[in-house]
Formats: C-alpha cells, structure tokens, sequence
C-alpha cells in the first residue's frame, strides 16, 4: 500500500488555506491517502527563531501581495481575516477530536473553518466560534464543546505539536510524502511530479 | 516596446544560480529583454534582519536537500562550493564594470563566475579568482584587475545595492517585470505565465 501524503498546515496560514483548497485533487489524482495535520506554527517558530513572513520588512508586502495573487492564480476565493495571524488552538483542538472521534467529518470540519477564516474573514480563534462552525456541518456543539474542554483533546494536541516539531516540519504548507518533505504552496505541483516520477 | 525581466541574484545563492541556469531561455520565449542583477543579499539581510536559509534551524537541513533536488529536477549540474555562503562582492563589481565596458561579454562572464562556483565547487570569492575567471572569456586580465580597484567601479556596485533595497528586493533570485515581483527559483515559471497571460 502507498503511503499516504501527510499535509501539516496552520489555519492562520494563508498559503496553507491555499494548498488546503487543491491538494485533495492532487492526492485523489495520485491515488493517495491524504493526512491532514494542523499545527500551530507559533510553536514551530519558538523552536527555529524565525518569524511571521508578514512581519518581516519588505517580505511582509510581498507576500500579502503574493498571497492575494496566488489565490487568484487558481481562481480560489480569499479574503484576509481582519485578525490575522489568529489563535488556532481551538481549531487545532477540534480538528484532532473529530478526526478521532467523528472521522467521517473531520474534513468537512477542517473545510468549513478554513472558509470561516478565508472566504468569509471570520474571527476563528475563539471556541465558541468553532463550536458555531462545527455545528454548522452536523457535529453536536454540546459534545465540541465539552471537547475543546478535554484535558486528552489538549494532551492529543500538545503530542502532534511535538511530533511535528521533532519530525523536522518548520512552516506552512508542509508536506511529506515517501519519506520526502516540500514547503510551501508552490511545491505542491513539485510533490504531484515527485510521487508520478518516483523521485528523480 | 515590452518591459525588460530585472533578474537579481546573489552568486553566492544556490536558488540563484539555478534560476540562472533557466532564465534566458524563458525571456527568450517571452520577447523579453533580461537584464542580470547582481547584489549582495548580505547588505539585503541587514535591511530585512533575515538571516541566511541554510542557518536556520530545520530550514537549513530541508533547503541544502531542496537545493540538490531543484537542481536534479530541471537536470543541472550542480555542486556546492567548499566555501559557502561566500563573499561575492569582486564578482559583482567585475560584472558591473563588463556591462558598461565590455557589454556583449557581461552574461558570458556572469555563467562563467557561476560555473566555476556551482559546477566545480570553486572559491570565486577573492578578486586573483574573479580576475582569472573574467581573462579565461576573453577579457584582458590587467584591465579586470584595474577595473575591481576602481573606485568608479565600487560606486557603480554601492549603488546598484542602494538602489535593488530600496526598490525592496529582499532575497535571491528576485524578478520583477512589468511591475510584479517574483521571488524564488520556483517562481521562474509563475513569472513566465504572468508575462504570458498579461496577469491575472
């Protein structure tokens, strides 16, 4: 059996919302299992000193502008939450309890947060907002709420955070497929030759 | 008459020498005028605070291995000089001073510099380097030797630099035609498509 393509993303990524938006066709495409992996790159960034691309000089403007063009480059809508970058532990929390406990929505869950964030500019970081928005596709906001509450939900979170850094992954959109790791929105058609040329 | 493609590159960046190695030909199919940029991505760096990719805790490890792949992927030599990141300052002089002096050797002398470097791992960072490089083209080797001492010269390369941070270009390899601005070897061909669809 294939190995899956691990797609580790944070919802306050802008170039992770993006890849988010097409790498299920690509996996599809590749006859691939797809992983999805949210992270929160704060964290990340304690362990390697760098900073939100939006917040280093020059970068910052270039990349707010690429961003947008990038989105439009495959016709995706985008829109920058008027909170941006945003807390996304709630959504982290809730992603990692529904791929668990309702796997069947999990990415339904990950898909409708990232268009609350990104097509519409809601504020997500707050629970209360993610319980909206997962009761929104079906899932019981009592149980998410309870959930977002729970000390394993926090523990499972915290275990992925770590994992993530241990195994090397530092921004997002990371990918990792066949033991071979690609950053950033515009790798994604690379990773898409990488797995049909089995390397090269 | 069409906007020429400003290429800035460091010769000291591995993802500037492999755009480097592609760039002609895309301007060529573009109808586009290219004109080379050398700069300093250490005076860049100053301006952003950024630090070099491949001391970044993780970034390092996954840029030195994407470097190799990038180069493997599109088939083009290449070697990592024993000396690295290196000095590339008599470099860009000689290639400002040849662009004014001696312009139809000026690109000939920059993949001449860049072939030594990153195809048979030389240390071009000292002018006697850069002076045998230049004679080894055809250009006269006491005149190369004179032109790195020129102050003229050394302002030319002083201004150059002024001028690509204030026209914010940050990093290596920078394109900017028609007004937009592409950073990244893996941005070559988005850059080619946004000359050819007129943007988007």
């Amino acid at each position: 059996m294939a190995e899956p393509i691990y797609f580790y993303f944070d919802f306050s990524s802008p170039y992770g919302y993006l890849t988010s938006q097409r790498i299920e066709a690509v996996a599809a495409d590749l006859g691939r299992e797809l992983v999805w992996k949210p992270m929160m790159l704060g964290a990340t960034f304690k362990a390697t000193g760098a900073a939100p691309l939006t917040e280093v000089p020059m970068k910052g403007d270039y990349s707010r502008h690429d961003m947008a063009r990038s989105a439009r480059q495959h016709d995706i809508p985008y829109v920058v939450p008027e909170k941006f970058p945003f807390a996304s532990i709630s959504a982290c929390r809730a992603v990692y309890w529904a791929q668990d406990a309702h796997p069947d929505k999990a990415t339904a869950l990950i898909h409708a947060l990232m268009q609350a964030a990104w097509q519409r500019g809601e504020d997500i970081s707050g629970a209360p907002a993610v319980v909206a928005i997962a009761a929104g596709i079906g899932l019981d906001a009592d149980e998410v709420e309870a959930a977002l509450k729970d000390q394993a939900v926090k523990d499972k979170l915290r275990q992925e955070i770590d994992a993530s850094i241990a195994g090397k992954v530092f921004g997002s959109p990371f990918m990792r497929v066949d033991g071979e790791d690609f950053w950033g929105n515009d790798r994604l058609d690379t990773m898409a030759e990488w797995v049909r040329r089995g390397g090269w």
